[in-house]
Parts: structure tokens; sequence; C-alpha cells
């Protein structure tokens, strides 16, 4: 709350938004929810968005949101389509506040009238806004900064799960479950590996073990990024599984690690990492059908889930899609309430009859802003082939209803932002 | 006709359902189609499935379907669930038919009173009815052959399409739009290329760029197992597209060949080894990967859409579902009335108002099996990066429509057969 005029009100002003990192399936229905909590604050004037997050700030691309999301119907289509409708970027921001970026970001921000910025992202995009909002307090410069959190990683801190985790989740369970199903119908002896998204955290890994709560076909064996990783005890595990029919299918996270620290991706790769100084991967299942092609002399195949897993608009999780428009909706009313530096986050509550439901929550950016929440280890299981029942049930409510998507001519019709 | 007791009448029997070949999302719908058709034949008595195939055949695998499929509902769920229900095979019958294994197999026919045999298959399936169906009539069997096309390579002869062909357009259509999507969010140059099933035929791949026609984001080219590859032009092609805007989508048929027809994902010659000194087999996109990081030196990703291709049951085309259903149903009604040896094929109906619809003819077996339908090259551009429009508008038809698949907790419930 900013005192003027010897009043507590919230300043008037103009919202900006901005969408960063890598996106997800559910990243535009955020955006839908914090266009409309603002169109019911007062004190917000005029919305606009960033074209590619804070890259586009910085080169003042900004286009009038107000404008270009208008009807329920524009909203619904913008809710259904996947990837950032703003685009995205990968900038991060200097540590160093003295940096003249800064100044350039807040001169745009001052001649479009900003005293609201509202950025959607992952970890990496929390550490923009923190910055962002150190910034402004130091230069006593009057802009309330809010993160809205978005990964399908699941991995920020304190947050029950990240919208757009759900959504990932659904596409990983069904299409493993497709797949094993599809392996299933041979007698002939072969493994399928599976390689899913997640360098740290083994929450998207999970989801190919998700149907077998609900007795449908999923992966015998799961490796998550968590456990560490043992060749020869994989193969014992492979074999296990094979005595016991033809088919085995397996799941691992891309980022699973052996003993050494070392990924076991890592001997096909380049050793390049991107601008946070991640160590770019793949490879981990091509790793594994070679090995297991070599001790065990089966069929097997390597299938790497890639991009759809983060952009698949037509298998959404309804859960998903409200949640990620209410955490937009109430980030907006947040931050038009003059409040500053903060993340929200998703809190399951604690509802007697056991029903799942989740309120939203604020809490310093700071807190959450460059850590890492992985699977705890209970969940996983001793032996570190798959995760248990228990951690199941608990993802089980996030990927429960469907989306009747928009189509046109047999295909999705997504809304776009030009 | 079978003349019997002096009458023209069909025999009365058993009718025996076998599946084969890689499974497609529209399978079962075939299967279903053909236990209802047969439901309907007064003069077919019990009707059963052959697990996995041919191969359970000779093995006396055999379910009674008409108790495992009972009810509409069941029907529908059957529908809905890809990958072979019955479990496949890829046994291919010997060339020699005084070879013991067709005394082997008919033997289980007499034991279980088979008359009308049934079976759903690819090139290779064809084969095999036909050979089964030589083999009755020289050893004056009296059974009826009839085989029923599928594969999503759409690669069989006479037949407008093959049934299980739309999904698989469908799903890669819808895919491919969706990763040009995500791609398109960034402003740094980067080229994704995408590997899409078809050895021999481009047919799949053209699903790539179908999304096109109607004004969606899609594959900006587009190389077909039908058009030869040049590495060099290929670069051309992809730095012109760069030229234009930053993010480039590539779609190859994993079959695509160089003039000296080598397959482009055999020269992965990289020389790269694993960990464990295993050479590392890489497919046609990885290659083009490598290729373009060396030669634009621009970040660059391969996708296979892999598995998910033919088992997509979550993301089926209605109208493959109905004619995959009609097409089963009538072969039903073909073999019952004692015509033996002959292929079921789809004929696009030459509507004066220029709508689509479909009908079902037969044709002798052998005019199919072991022969190749690729794209004729009147649809491919000259350059051989895209194919046309006008083969677009000929394959938009096939993917109209969604399918309400049933759901339980979330994901896809698909009907077992045990």
């Amino acid at each position: 709350m900013f005192e003027e005029n010897g009043k507590n009100l919230p300043l008037d002003g103009n919202a900006l938004i901005g969408q960063s990192g890598g996106p997800t399936a559910a990243i535009n229905a955020t955006l839908s929810g914090v266009i409309k909590g603002l169109r019911g604050c007062p004190n917000v004037k005029r919305i606009y968005g960033a074209k590619n997050g804070i890259e586009g700030v910085c080169a003042g691309k900004i286009v009038d949101l107000a404008l270009a999301v208008q009807t329920a119907e524009d909203h619904y289509a913008l809710e259904c389509t996947p990837a950032a409708a703003l685009g995205s970027c990968r900038k991060k921001l200097p540590n160093d506040l003295n940096d003249p970026v800064y100044a350039q970001i807040f001169d745009v921000f001052r001649s479009y009238g900003i005293r609201f910025f509202i950025y959607i992202g992952g970890n990496d995009s929390m550490d923009t806004a923190e910055k962002l909002s150190r910034y402004a307090q130091r230069n006593f410069y009057e802009i309330y900064v809010v993160g809205v959190p978005k990964t399908i990683d699941n991995d920020i801190m304190i947050t029950d799960h990240t919208p757009g985790y759900p959504s990932a989740l659904k596409y990983i369970a069904t299409t493993v479950e497709e797949i094993a199903r599809d392996c299933s119908i041979y007698t002939v002896k072969a493994v399928t590996v599976v390689e899913i998204m997640g360098r740290d955290a083994g929450w998207l890994a999970a989801g190919a073990a998700l149907p077998r709560i609900f007795g449908q076909s999923c992966a015998d064996l799961v490796y998550v990024a968590e456990a560490i990783f043992d060749f020869d005890r994989f193969i014992e595990d492979v074999n296990g599984i094979l005595a016991e029919k033809p088919n085995v299918v397996v799941a691992v996270s891309e980022g699973i690690k052996t003993a050494d620290g070392k990924y076991v991706g890592e001997s096909a790769q380049s050793g390049s990492v991107d601008i946070f100084g991640h160590k770019y991967l793949a490879g981990a299942a091509k790793v594994l059908e070679t090995h297991i092609r070599a001790k065990i002399g089966c069929k097997c195949r390597s299938i790497e889930l890639s991009l759809p897993q983060r952009c698949a608009g037509h298998c959404l999780s309804k859960t998903d899609i409200e949640e990620s428009v209410l955490v937009g909706a109430s980030c907006a009313e947040h931050v038009a309430a003059g409040l500053s530096g903060d993340f929200a986050y998703l809190e399951r509550d604690d509802n007697p009859d056991g029903s799942y439901s989740v309120s939203v929550g604020f809490c310093p950016v700071s807190k959450v802003a460059n850590h890492i929440k992985t699977i705890p280890v209970s969940y996983i299981v001793p032996r570190g082939c798959n995760v248990t029942d228990s951690l199941l049930t608990l993802l089980a409510p996030l990927i429960q209803g469907e989306v009747a998507i928009p189509m046109q001519n047999g295909l999705p019709k997504h809304f776009t932002i030009d």
C-alpha cells in the first residue's frame, strides 16, 4: 500500500505484463487471469503487454492488451492456447543493480506510465522480478512488482505445485499410458525407454507412473532425477520385469545422474551450457537404449517426449487452467493493491472431507528465486526404481478434468496477440 | 458364394478375427466394426479373436469376442482404445505353401470350425491374407478370407487412404502446430527439426504442413521421403527462412534419402560413441540438427515424434473412427456372404456438391499385397522442400471431427480383451 495525498490508497497507473522462460500449456491462462483481474481494479488505467518479456521491455515492444483481448471468447481462446502468446525470452538481468539496463527498463516503465508490473515465469523469471523490485525500492521508483509462477518442472519452492505442471503431467501420463499399451501388443522381448523433461527434479517423470493407481497401463520402472542412478542395478531391474512379461516400459528424468554426480546423458553431449549456466542435456534414454542392447541383447527403443510436454494444448488439465486463471487474477489484485516484491503460490486447502481445492497465497519473491524444489526422498522407493503410491495419490487431483478447446477445421484454433 | 446342398448360399460357420503389424489408433475401431458386422450375419455362429494375429492362431490362442465385447459401451470404448486390443505380431508366412505352418494354421481353423477369417493389417498382413486364401483354395478348405487395411503409413495401393492414417495425420498436424507455436515465442535464431514416421512415403510428414491451409502455425519446410534430399540445398532453404524470421520449423520423413539412395539417418557418421564405447545411432532429424549447427551455427533441436504417432488415442479423427468401423462392418458382411481373397478399400465418392464421403469397395488382395503407394510427384513442390496446397486440400477432410473418448480419473480409459 503506497501512501499518497495523506491517504492509504494504491496509486493510479498503468499495468504491464510479461511472460518469460520456457512456455507451458497454461501460461496464457495465467495471462488471461491477470488481464481479468486488472480489469476489476479501478486504479489500473491501461493494461499493456511486453513482447518477449523483459527483452521486449528493453526494446520498447509494448502492446495494448485491453485491445488485443476483449471478449469472453477471446479470453477462453487465449486460455486454451499453449506457449507464451506475448512471446518469451531467456534474458537474465545482471546482479549489479547499477548496470545501465535497469535505467533503460525503468525509462520504458516511466514513458508508459507503468506502476504495476506482473511477470509470469519460472525460477529465473522470479530472479528478474526480485531484482526489478529491489531496483525500484532503492531508486524510490513507485512500481509494484509481482512474480507469477509457471513452469512445467514444478520445481519452485513454497507453492504446492506450479501452474502449467498439471497439464504437462496429464500429457505425460496420457502419452505413457498409450505408449505402454502400444508396446504391450507384441510377444517379442522389448524394452522401451521414455525420456521425460526434468533436469533437477522428477516431478514430470512421476507422471509416467500415474496411470498405475488407476489400473491403467504405465511405465514399469521410473527413475527420477533425485535418485542416484546405477547402471548395473538398472539392468537387474529391467531383467526382473522381463522375467514376468515380454515388454518393459522404462521412464527416466532427463537429468538422472550416477553416484559420481555425472549426468547419464552427459557422454553424448557437447558440454555446452545455456546463459544461466545450465548444462545442455539430452540423450539419457539413448544412452540406456544402447546399454540395454549391449547387456540384455533384446530389442530396445528410446523415445524423448520432448517439446510437446510443455506445449500440448490439446491435452489440458481443466484443474490447471482454472488454477492458472485464478492465480493470475489474484496477482493482479495483489499488485494493484500496492503490494510489491511478492510471489504468488498455491496452497492446498485442508478440507475436512479430504476434497481437493487450492487457495492463492503470497510471499516475498526472494524466498523462491534461485531455489529448487525436488521430490522428497520418502516418495521414492528405496531401490530408486519407482515413485510411491502416496506421491501419485498426491498428484492425481492435478490432472482432473478436460478442457474443450476451440477447434476449427479439425485442428486447435490458437489465439494470437500481434 | 459357396455352393452347398445344391443351394447357392453361404455356409454356416464360425469367424476368426486377427490384428497384425504395427498398431494404429483406429485399429480397434475396425475390430469393433467387424464384430458388429458379423453379429448381423445369420450364418456366422461364433465370433473368435486370435491373440497376436497369425502367431496366436499357430499357438491356438483364441478368445471368444462375443463375450469380450458385448454392450454398446464396450464397442464405443473399444473404438476409442489405441493399439491392437487382440495383440499383434510381425510374423511373415513362408512363400512355400507346402510349409508345415499352413497345415498347423488350418488345423486350428478346423478345430474351431472357422469358416470366415478376417485379417486387419498393413501390407505384410495383406500378404498373409493372400497366402491363406491361396492355400485354402488349393486344398479345397472351405474358408473365406478378407484383408482389412490399417496402417498409419497410408502406403497401401488402391484405397483412397488407409484407416488409421487420418488419426495419425491429425495427431501430427496438431502436435507440429503446437511445436511451431512453442518455437515462435523466442527472438533467438533457432531451427527445430521434427522427424515423422514414413520409411518410404511422406503421407505422414505432409501432416506437418496441413495447418498451413487453415492459417495456423506449422512446419516451414517439409521434406518427404519421395523427394531426393540434398544437404546443400537444405541449408539454403533454412537460411532463406531464417532471413525472414528467427524460428524455423523443419519436418522430415524418417526415410529421406540422398541422390545416391542412402538414408540421411544412415549417414550418422559423427563417430561419436557413448560411455560404453557403443556407436551412437542417430535418426534423420538428429543428423540434420548436427548439420545445421555445423553449417549455420545457430541453436538447433531435433524431435522425433516417435510412437505416439500411431497410438495417440487421445487425439482421434472422428472421420477415421467412423470409416474404420464402416470398413470393418463391410468386410464382415463381404466374407460372410462367401466371398474370399479380397481386400477392402475406401473410395472417395464423387459428390456433385464437392462434399466428402467414402464408400467401401473390394478387390483381390493380390492386387495390393507387397506394393507401396507413395505421394505423386505433382504434389511435391519442384524444389522438394514442401508439399502443395492441393495435396493438403485433399487430405484435410480426413482429420475432421473429434472423438469424446471415455475418461476416468483424468486419463483415457482403455478397453482390454484378456
